[in-house]
């Protein structure tokens, strides 16, 4: 089965991606941006068919390996 | 507003990215993993209060910074 796993920085972490973006945003002539935060997003195609089963296997696969839990919150849903 | 603009790359455009996470999941001992893809998800507070000019602009900014709509899909939400 198929999940969307969504990995952004915690709230708090300074984010410079984001951060650029919005500059450039400004630059190019988009003044209304309050703020922007760049993350990821990972979608998985899993054999396992039972979603409760194939969600564990995901937040196993975000904490091992796909988010940096320090400072990173992932999120994860059914494609 | 807030919106959230999910960026992936195009159906059948090679994913190197999505292509190293599923070959490091595997050899972290997730075997049942049949495809990865990776894209970027990019949170936007913009200043503008009508959801639908949201949008527009939103996808205004997907057109000339955010995306390249060569290779890659863009998705806007309402967060």
């Amino acid at each position: 089965m198929k999940l969307r796993v969504t990995i952004m920085l915690k709230t708090g972490v300074l984010d410079p991606q984001g951060a650029a973006v919005r500059h450039a945003l400004g630059s190019l002539g988009f003044p209304g941006v309050d703020d922007v935060r760049q993350g990821k997003v990972i979608e998985l195609d899993l054999d396992e068919t039972d979603p409760a089963a194939a969600e564990a296997q995901a937040a196993q696969m975000c904490e091992k390996l796909l988010a940096n839990t320090v400072i990173e919150d992932y999120r994860i849903e059914r494609a």
